[in-house]
């Protein structure tokens, strides 16, 4: 690789020269794709006179809809972080395994043996023959596969009456999308420049990186989880670390590497992670003779050694967890914490005796995920089982919190648990000896798998964070406040600069002291305006003002991050009321929550109202009749209702189709004789169903 | 692989057969081999009645002192137990990565084609064409390429004067070996069967598995970490997070993957990991364009977002720490805890302004390190600096806490942090402004690395475990305690036996209640003695009995299990007592285990010296000129100059040579003008060396 960046700068033109200057532009353009395909972005070289029409850029791409890349597209496909930042020499930062399509300008190429010079930025200067025949169409770099030369000066075929309605929906769309830009008018260049309510993804790509939670990785669909993230998902640990060693759990760890031979042992389960598996075939120099995979999870990693350690029902019930990491190898656009291709969580997986024993751990731990959403992370999330559809492959049944994204009006899969039946133990031999006595057949165990991944973090996240930036729950934040004294100017003398100091300092070291995160900012040098804004920007649940004022009246001044809400607390009741703030202000975040989800939760029992229900951003609770061919027809039936109306903010899945979440165990009572709400049979439960991530 | 073991049985014959059987033994050998190679086992194949000498495998495989393989040769290579389990078909568990050598006996050849049906074991019979044809000489597996048929009938070369000597040797050592046989006389079954001081490999590997602490993967040089031994993770995890927290680390997570460009930046540093980097290749089915690295450690991953996050002096101290698992493929030989391919550890990676603040954190951390082995886990160490030659390649200077096995007197590194300097900064462009303005040039950034990794865990079960299985210092050990009730014979009325079950819940409550990790095993089914040696095998650091005497007295009878020293503990000093007897017992093993290093740490300051205090188990403290070609020297001289004695239990290392393990901070006065211990040249200080780890 290094070679081929030296050999860029190579071809370009180091000294001075007086030849005759070109323009050339290059552009990144982004098709509408479906959310199952990978988007493969445009780049268009052409010089800077030459116009470039989104409509010839489609029909020559055979694409829809293209538009000019948004930084993330920079970001993941280039390693830049902005459009700006952009120039062609980034081409080489594409990853191997990324596509991309090339459009040469014509015109360019036309000239590409003249005299003149192109320009691409003030710095890059290269002759016509280096940028077409050394770079963008040489075989040994592999661009030219992609690349394509097109007469941008051409006619577009001449659209049908159909598709010139179509293209005035899309300039009166673009009018309407202008107005509204989704740049928020006063944000200041540290803060939030994107909309939460016009540029989601934008908006949640901001908040993540500039909130410092997070930073993009060099290796596409990882992640940097910086110490404010890591932060929150160390309390989650510490919360259900407590929880399930109450109830007999033990951590252990496995190796991260299975032999293929094992890994696909089970085969319904093995089928559903087989294309997202990443395999290991090289050490060092030397090829491994058999690859190595490297755990997407870890049952078949786990079961042979059940199989081996338990022997008697004396050694039941078997219950390890894990902290670890996994990967999944998606080809579909990641997104952080909510789809990444290594990512953090936690694996239990447990051995019962018994049926009813291991069935009610299930509930038991699901009962524990909610927790950790309602209780940590100010979360509601709704309790219920999967469908046979969606249930986690070679399992009896998966019981599954889901969760709500009020922006998008997608449902969220939160965290699952599992009920394994003896699927696997049959297929692992996972047996005791019969409790009746060794002249009956061995007993096969019965097991769970349970798990809860970092993506807790993006959901949390979505949902309560705004455009100054984070907003994260007390209960999980880094630090839970801060203190900042006020009303220091160049007129304050020094003595009176020392008292406010110190009577704020004497505020951090009191609540430090009774276990609050606190911590103060005493830096002179930055105005509490620009103070407050910065942890606005970090979430910091409560900052603590301390001015002359307070000193006077021997009291702090506190106010919520999530809406402002000011509070004056007396010196002497600060230990006291400072909890009790953050304990609101969790509430105050659960609440808002729940009022979004529940309002966004509509029951339906006609088929007609599915699709509108669902285009107003709700989930649809409707009676069911629990067949599979009937989930998948309302899936594409919910697919293709999309008229062509933008109800998606996320363009990444314009039209998709409504999936089941779960058959939540709180049931409205059905109707007697009650009807599917899509087919003629009749209907079995209600089940929740929306699109999702 | 599944079709070739299924191959194997289809090999066999499955039907009872009338033909005559010959009985065919599989031998495994494992011949001398230098520490630095990776062993080849030699497997002779050959008719029960054939005799096959080993100085005949010797020269027909050209390897020195062919012996009998221990058992865990058979788990490294075969997966399988022990030798007694191995059969051939485990030949087909060999790693792909692994060589062999294959010795058949022409005799079994000669009488493949007649009626001969070939016994491997009570289950397992073959035809001759099958086992020799089918098998061991079949291309498609590629065993023949290990494979030679050998004549055992024939004479070996008759011996030079001096090999024979060196056989009469041989065989006096081994009547000696036959003697002092290493099995334990009175061994249960159930319990350590291999005496420490004689096969101390063999013992290590039983405490560690019949312990429950590891088990053996399916992927070699892959350990299983079972509650036992994670929960000895958990205790120092938790006591080193709270110490670097609160001089301000931060945890974060960075991912696991490394893309080959960056990895190859810092090319010091590379060269040393190199050879044991795994790649990813392919994920599903699709090959990777370019192939990612797994970190060896993270310095690559981590410093190019350093040197986006660190504009300003304001960002500095950065101090980032993360708890995960690295990947060092090495094709050494594999031992649990000590070298592993993935192993768990913790990576700091901290940035300072000024060189005296990174080098003041480097001695802090080795504090912390310190700490952690003689606070937690009973083991002392010696704090010091690694020489250039075994300092961390890339770095500036490497401190280490050093510790010592009495039974290999080998030395072993405990833990290192490192002082990057600038070399990492100005490879990886971590800057700030100039303090004293930009237009000053920019300051390259301090830096330090330093890890401690579960590597820990086998240095404190080698050094404290007994005969009797493992001992757990009492500060990491997943319980501390175990209660037992006595007394309970079939005369025991149930009155009584509820007496005694309740007097000891009561114990167990009420200390479980004062923060003691407690349970109590109150089985019937078991004797008292059965569960002595079931919680000593497993080393619970104290038990605590109680019986009808101890009822009647008002007291329990309290016994260590590290020397069996008893306690009476009156039941009203019990929530004061416990604990302290739980120091009492970590300073025990301390002392012992300090005892040991120190009396095996000598100082020596004459060449003539040396070699034979190191062939006495001892580490040594010399005056040394500090060069490095001395270094290799004294490596080389230490190495040759054992003569033939088997100076190391380990036989890994037979005539290991001794490195230098670091010079000690606590340095004894140089004489003036004294001379190196090697060579002609000044000392410059005292240098701890020896054969180690």
């Amino acid at each position: 690789m290094a070679s081929i960046v030296d050999s860029f700068k190579q071809l370009c033109i180091s000294q001075d020269t007086d030849s005759p200057t070109a323009e050339v532009k290059s552009l990144v353009f982004k098709p509408k794709t479906p959310k199952s395909a990978t988007p493969v972005p445009i780049l268009v070289v052409a010089l800077a006179e030459t116009k470039t029409p989104a409509n010839l850029i489609a029909s020559e791409t055979n694409s829809k809809d293209p538009r000019l890349a948004r930084d993330d597209v920079f970001k993941s496909f280039f390693n830049v972080d902005n459009g700006k930042l952009f120039n062609l020499s980034h081409l080489l930062n594409l990853s191997a395994s990324s596509e991309i399509q090339i459009l040469i300008d014509q015109e360019l190429v036309n000239r590409k043996d003249s005299d003149l010079v192109f320009k691409l930025n003030d710095e890059i200067k290269i002759t016509g023959a280096n940028l077409v025949d050394g770079f963008l169409l040489n075989d040994s770099n592999g661009f030219h596969k992609f690349a394509k030369i097109v007469d941008f000066s051409k006619e577009v075929e001449s659209p049908s009456p159909q598709e010139t309605a179509e293209a005035k929906k899309q300039q009166q769309k673009k009018k309407k999308e202008a107005a509204a830009t989704a740049k928020i008018e006063d944000a200041k260049l540290i803060g939030i420049t994107v909309d939460k309510a016009l540029d989601f993804p934008g908006w949640y790509q901001q908040i993540l990186t500039k909130g410092e939670m997070l930073d993009y990785y060099d290796v596409s669909g990882c992640y940097i989880l910086r110490p404010a993230s890591y932060a929150i998902w160390e309390k989650i640990q510490e919360y259900f670390d407590a929880k399930i060693k109450k109830i007999g759990v033990k951590n252990a760890y496995f190796p991260m590497f299975v032999s293929s031979r094992v890994l696909e042992k089970e085969k319904d389960h093995i089928e559903g992670f087989a294309p997202e598996v990443a395999w290991v075939t090289k050490a060092g120099s030397s090829d491994l003779e058999e690859p190595i995979a490297i755990r997407p999870t870890s049952e078949t990693v786990m079961y042979p050694y059940y199989s081996k350690w338990i022997k008697s029902h004396r050694d039941l019930p078997l219950k390890l967890n894990q902290w670890n990491s996994v990967v999944r190898w998606e080809f579909k656009h990641p997104q952080p914490f909510l789809r990444t291709r290594e990512f953090l969580w936690q694996e239990g997986h447990t051995v019962f005796l018994t049926k009813e024993e291991a069935e009610s751990e299930v509930l038991q731990i699901l009962d524990f995920y909610a927790g950790v959403y309602e209780e940590l992370l100010a979360v509601p999330v709704v309790k219920g089982k999967k469908t046979e559809k969606e249930k986690f492959a070679g399992g009896e049944f998966t019981t599954t919190v889901e969760g709500y994204i009020p922006q998008t009006g997608r449902g969220i899969q939160g965290a699952t648990s599992h009920h394994l039946g003896q699927n696997f133990s049959k297929m692992f031999n996972i047996t005791v000896e019969n409790p009746l006595g060794t002249e009956h057949p061995k007993v096969f165990a019965h097991q769970n798998s349970w798990g809860l991944s970092t993506r807790v973090i993006g959901v949390m996240t979505m949902i309560h964070s705004d455009n100054k930036g984070l907003v994260i729950p007390p209960r999980v934040s880094q630090y839970q406040a801060v203190v900042i004294p006020l009303g220091i100017t160049s007129k304050t003398s020094e003595e009176q600069r020392k008292a406010i100091h110190e009577s704020a300092k004497k505020v951090e070291a009191r609540l430090l002291e009774s276990g609050i995160r606190i911590f103060g900012d005493y830096n002179d040098n930055y105005t509490p305006g620009w103070k407050f804004s910065q942890y606005e920007l970090k979430g910091v649940p409560i900052r603590i003002e301390m001015g002359p004022k307070d000193i006077e009246q021997n009291h702090v001044t506190v106010v919520r991050r999530n809406d402002s809400k000011k509070y004056t607390v007396p010196l002497d009741e600060l230990e006291k009321r400072i909890p009790e703030i953050l304990d609101e202000l969790h509430d105050s975040l659960y609440s808002k929550a729940k009022e979004s989800f529940d309002e966004h939760r509509v029951q339906v029992s006609e088929w007609k109202e599915f699709v509108p229900a669902l285009n107003k951003k709700n989930v649809i609770v409707a009676p069911w009749c629990g067949v599979m061919e009937c989930e998948e027809d309302i899936k594409e039936s919910s697919g293709k209702q999309d008229d062509g109306e933008e109800i998606e903010v996320d363009d990444k899945s314009p039209s998709m189709g409504a999936k089941s979440l779960c058959i939540p165990f709180e049931q409205p009572e059905l109707k007697p004789g009650q009807k599917c709400i899509k087919c003629d049979r009749e209907a079995v439960n209600f089940t929740m169903f929306g699109r999702s991530y």
